[in-house]
């Protein structure tokens, strides 16, 4: 796979020596902005005027969903009754009981960056060829969701018990399962000729995250001081930012993309993904709980080793001390002290590193962006939706 | 899928008007024998002399592990480093220490079925171009393992600790995941024409062993009289006959065979697996420890609803109603009333009516091979390996 390509290992200075771009990195809103105002660095300035408020990423998750939607419906109702049943539940297409459930599936965002990727490369017509990759790309994330859940005890998913918690871990695991041969087989019998490219690429990217979940389970059993950043980046990149690359890539390949602008989507994908799970990172302890679905200081309670605390133990400060010491400790429903925890964080460097390498990787996405596509108006629907994700909490 | 069309439900008489065939049904040795001197109904004379006593199958096996393994390990040596050394210990090439141990990955019967039928359909030039095909099988075959250890809570597998009681859930999991990705990643790499048809083929085939172990782990939760014979019967079916027949059709397709005996093919591993499977069902309770590996009666003491069990507990005569007072109460360590309840199995009639209908399943996949692979020279390979199937636990 791609990590040691675009280099994860990010020396972390407290003192602040990575300079900071745009807004990040100086603003303390309870959601963070990539793009209000700002200039990404190093971007042409003719894709800068293709960054929206929000509106053209909503529309273009909505266009994705119906033209995704059917595809996905129709696979999954190919599945035994049993694990359909499953599957539907999880995707909150039906209550547990099997009675019809307002959809609640999630913002789908990854495939939609398959059809904008297929789109910017080969206009309308590969975006309509590439809507069974994209069902494919979603069936592998949703199967991920459903085993990363078993394993990380986790019991709420969208707002409602997760797949584990109502039917078992056996059916969670074994739904997840049949999606991932789900997600391969849509892949292997389609015709269309990038469809073996497609598969290989995604059965990869299915082993990096696996890879990425592996590690990320093995870094929350060791002691802060185990762990390194390079680690817990490299950890990201693997889970976050291998699938959001993977869906571009596969839009990429679907529109007949030369390999290396396919490896350039795959690259921004990767980039912009990394921004996203460190903006994620930071609502995850400074965030607004009713935008975002989280209680603030959720990640410090549950003493998870985020991006931005990771760089604040590893920060060298008095405050990392004073961190690592706070985290020996399980959080004992004392809020004082979670605020004195984030306090911590914020006074080792955590917060601004994470928001100067968010709008950082954020540049750097838009660089391979602009190698891949360099007409703006052709690369606004990826722009559109890499920006979307690194504004929101999904 | 293909349960239908073989139909599964075959009506259980206690009085046994299933027509009893060759040897089985009548012996009571320490181990079923499918072959010794007895005639196949309904198979051709031809290919009953390609009946072998095990040494055929036996050298098919080791010149399949020959071809199959460097393909294997290659392919296992390509995965993350973590998930690598659980891939190699879960395949008893490493101990848990990562340091080599003498090669005990089982029989892989498996991938000597795809290659035994490319060969039987196509010659050597089939048999060779298979390899990868086979390794796919074999793949799929050991993360089905992998994760039906972690739900059954299995601590032993091939002689060691099961993965996840070795490396905890958590990895075993993954790993599994990853082999099926590795499985398809093989196949969607893989410039054979056949190769997206054998993708196909083989991810439906995951969905249908998802199934099985589904059904299998929702019936053992059920109360014996909520259980029929025809679910026991589907479920074997999907469990265990699936991936027999899918390996047979993936040899066949990469072969070049038409549709109709590809079809053949699988329906030959079907029929077989499931021979195979009540056979070992009868094992389960009767058989030779010292052959088999299980003590005698371990699927009595665990309660375990096979085969012969649910068929006795059916069967309506007074002895099923002894065995569904035995099998209320948990086993409690007393080998006299272990004996207790395999009679009870007995005089209910379950151990003739498994030997009964391996016979009978065995006699259909003899028709269906000869349909396939009417040279019995040709056919002889593959009859040799389902023989061997049949007459031993694996």
């Amino acid at each position: 796979m791609t990590e040691a390509r675009h280099g994860t290992t990010e020396a972390w200075h407290p003192t602040g020596t990575l300079e900071r771009h745009g807004p990040i990195g100086t603003q303390r809103d309870e959601e963070p902005d990539l793009s209000s105002g700002g200039q990404w660095p190093g971007v042409a300035d003719g894709l800068q005027t293709a960054v929206s408020d929000g509106h053209e990423a909503l529309v273009l998750l909505r266009e994705s969903r119906a033209s995704v939607d059917p595809e996905l419906r129709t696979a999954i109702a190919s599945l035994p009754a049993s694990m359909r049943r499953i599957a539907f539940y999880h995707f909150g297409w039906q209550h547990a009981d099997g009675t019809p459930a307002a959809d609640n599936a999630g913002k789908a965002i990854r495939p939609a960056l398959v059809l904008a990727s297929a789109a910017a490369i080969g206009g309308p017509g590969a975006r309509a060829a590439a809507v069974k990759a994209a069902a494919a790309v979603e069936l592998v994330h949703n199967f991920t969701l459903l085993h990363d859940d078993v394993m990380d005890r986790d019991t709420t998913r969208r707002h409602r018990p997760t797949a584990w918690a109502v039917f078992g871990d056996a059916d969670a695991i074994l739904v997840g399962d049949a999606l991932q041969a789900l997600a391969l087989r849509l892949l292997a019998a389609d015709p269309h000729p990038a469809a073996a490219a497609a598969a290989t690429r995604l059965a990869d990217c299915v082993m990096e995250l696996c890879e990425g979940q592996h590690a990320d389970t093995a870094m929350e059993r060791c002691a802060p001081d185990e762990i390194t950043l390079a680690e817990t980046l490299a950890m990201a990149e693997a889970k976050t930012g291998a699938l959001l690359g993977c869906a571009c890539a596969l839009g990429a390949l679907y529109a007949g993309a030369t390999d290396e602008d396919v490896d350039a989507l795959d690259a921004f994908g990767r980039e912009a993904g990394l921004a996203f799970q460190l903006i994620d990172d930071v609502i995850g302890i400074w965030g607004d709980p009713h935008r975002t679905g989280k209680p603030v200081g959720a990640d410090l309670a549950a003493r998870k080793k985020s991006l931005p605390v990771v760089a604040a133990l590893t920060s060298g400060t008095p405050a990392a001390a004073e961190l690592a010491e706070l985290y020996a400790a399980p959080y004992d429903e004392d809020r004082e002290e979670l605020e004195r925890t984030a306090l911590a964080v914020e006074r080792a460097g955590g917060r601004d590193w994470a928001q100067t390498l968010a709008a950082d990787r954020m540049a750097r996405a838009m660089q391979e962006l602009a190698r891949a596509v360099p007409d703006p108006e052709a690369a606004g629907g990826l722009l559109a939706l890499a920006e979307f994700v690194t504004r929101r909490s999904t």
